[in-house]
């Protein structure tokens, strides 16, 4: 049965509104625990709250609860809503936020949250995640059905999938998708792993259209039209890990995530190619493999 | 019996300051739970922590013990306490940081936190966050009585209440209390809740002398003189949600806490006026009304 | 029996990094309990990680397990390790950061963490915190013995002391070691304790070769050699605490981790002064202490 939240949020840490959240869910659920993934996502960045979802829910105990409050809509008609996906349960604004978990684990049942005895009361029209969402959450865990916290949500809203497709023979186009506090942008190109010193295997994640490969990771190509420069930057072979890399110079590697990374040793992709959520970013397979 | 420990500090989330008084809470209380409030109060910002007390208590489980150091006097002979105010137990410096819980919910009882045995040996006269106020919570979840810390505490300090008043008949006049990390800007104007569509009610919150009303939202008018605007700035109506008012545009609304906010949908009040904490803000009510 | 692990990274708040390593230690040890120390270590700053786990470790319940990952080699052939050193279970990079734990408190036991029993499958280059340091912190609280989880690993990497020496009779040369949140100084001249209101004792920490001694603190005299200054500052005396120097005024005082800080009270001896980590510090003692 659940017993974690995990929560994430826009909110920052400046302002009590996260702790308040958790003081909601001890009121109703005492045996709950709570992981906080980060309250740093950038105000009403529904993408890339999504992606950081779809990062941890892997890692954590089925049955984990996700309580997600990036609402730039709060007030408005937007539903709020609980789901069941895979191993996990949702609880957050029907504005695209679970889609990669939707698309990765399959989603089983979704509902909108509107039964008042599972809300606070009254409920103001700018704090959802601490009269809603938090109340939601908490009676999950106390062992409350899904479906009991209210009628179902036909067709909760999806984002639309980043760009990732076969574009030749040779050729995987994707995009670029958010840097992190290190500096380093995830790519759309997923998932690669190692199957020797060389040897790079990609399958498609999500909705990708691409022909799982085996390829030389040496000899392939990777293209970055990053906004920032002029002209595209292109790198020759993917590394194995940072410490491949001379201290200062940009390289491709393969991320924790899996992703396709573009990454500066010691130093920030983000700042040297002025790369945005959304540039191209283009993976040449050698003819050969 | 309380197991929940509510931290705030204005120690910033560089140092591993609170995570050595969490270390300190679960030697002495191995079964406290604690939750970060928030650790970015401005530092030695009394006031600021005094109102995140204010808005977090009446949303946590009964008993819950609240450790606050904002304490820009330690070392100096300002008194450390613990404090019982309705739900709530209180621990930290004497300087005002509890006056609006206080306030609010009645000072029940106070001790100045002098008995050896339940602080650490020795105490530095820099950090009696670790040395005497952790200890002192984590005493207090262990079941030892307030009463056994210390002796009675007499006339804790109180901070002055921020400006709230009638003015003339139809006239209210409030000022800024602080912003948010969205650059949200509450004001002293509260409480106020939605009793229709377009009426709202307001009764006065700590010691505000206001008559209790109901108004049309719609035709109330709140100016703001603003620090950083050579004039005040005039708003007509009152908006529900931050989704009725267009992207940019800054409006009043009525916040998560009850109070009078001043917003700019998708973007930062604090900036767009240049407001500060005292800024006057004034709200006509419709002379009919 | 551990149950504690306190975290300690550069991971930063922007991404849901930490709350996966939590997501994974749930899932492995259920009732392990997870503290924060800090996750704004600067990237790489093994010596800044170092000093705050020996800050850290005296105020934890002995049996703590330390999960700390700041770890600039990730993905090269530095070998991750676990380690047993007085009350504290160590896990991380064999990269120094347990250094100054090694040094007060012996140095017990380490292992490298081979057996991939107690690994997550696979092992990703980037992020070994996930995959191979938060699973033996997990197992560790879950019982497994240290030494299973690896064979021994011999010599650890241990980063050089921190400058703290007797140069004189009267002469203690030492260094600035960081600044915090705060702007506060930590210099390497420790121990300190006050035996009366006066009187000053200093005994030496980790290797410094300085003879235990009282002296008057009234009459001693410190000078910083402040990179961001032109000349060195002299100071004398060194004050009991904040509040006995006026604001704004820079000051030396004994700081909560009993070291000789360089402050300023309600400002920033980090600004003042322009000093960095390894600036150099001199403490000259009254002649007829």
């Amino acid at each position: 049965m659940a017993h974690l939240v995990a929560i994430l949020t826009d909110f920052g840490d400046l302002d009590p509104y996260v702790g308040i959240m958790k003081g909601v869910i001890a009121g109703i659920a005492p045996n709950a625990a709570t992981i906080d993934l980060t309250h740093n996502i950038a105000p009403g960045d529904i993408q890339a709250a999504a992606f950081a979802l779809l990062q941890a829910v892997p890692y954590f105990p089925p049955g984990t609860v996700y309580l997600t409050v990036v609402d730039p809509g709060v007030g408005s008609r937007r539903r709020p809503i609980a789901a069941a996906a895979g191993p996990a349960f949702l609880v957050g604004p029907d504005n695209g936020v679970f889609t990669y978990v939707y698309e990765h684990f399959g989603l089983q049942a979704a509902v909108v949250l509107a039964d008042p005895r599972y809300r606070l009361s009254p409920v103001s029209n700018t704090f959802h995640g601490r009269d809603i969402f938090a109340p939601a959450a908490a009676h999950l865990v106390r062992g409350v059905a899904l479906e009991a916290l209210g009628p179902e949500a036909r067709d909760p809203v999806r984002l639309p999938l980043p760009r990732f497709s076969q574009t030749s023979a040779n050729e995987i186009a994707g995009q670029v998708l958010h840097g992190d506090r290190f500096g380093n942008l995830a790519s759309s190109i997923a998932w690669l792993d190692w199957r020797d010193e060389t040897t790079l295997e990609i399958t498609p994640w999500l909705a990708g259209r691409v022909a799982p490969r085996r390829f030389d990771a040496r000899r392939a190509r990777v293209t970055v039209a990053a906004g920032g420069l002029a002209q595209p930057t292109t790198f020759d072979g993917i590394h194995r890990t940072f410490s491949d890399v001379p201290a200062g110079q940009a390289a491709i590697i393969v991320g924790s995530e899996r992703h396709l990374d573009i990454v500066v040793n010691r130093g920030s992709a983000v700042e040297r190619l002025g790369a945005q959520s959304g540039d191209e970013v283009l993976l040449a397979l050698p003819s050969d493999a």
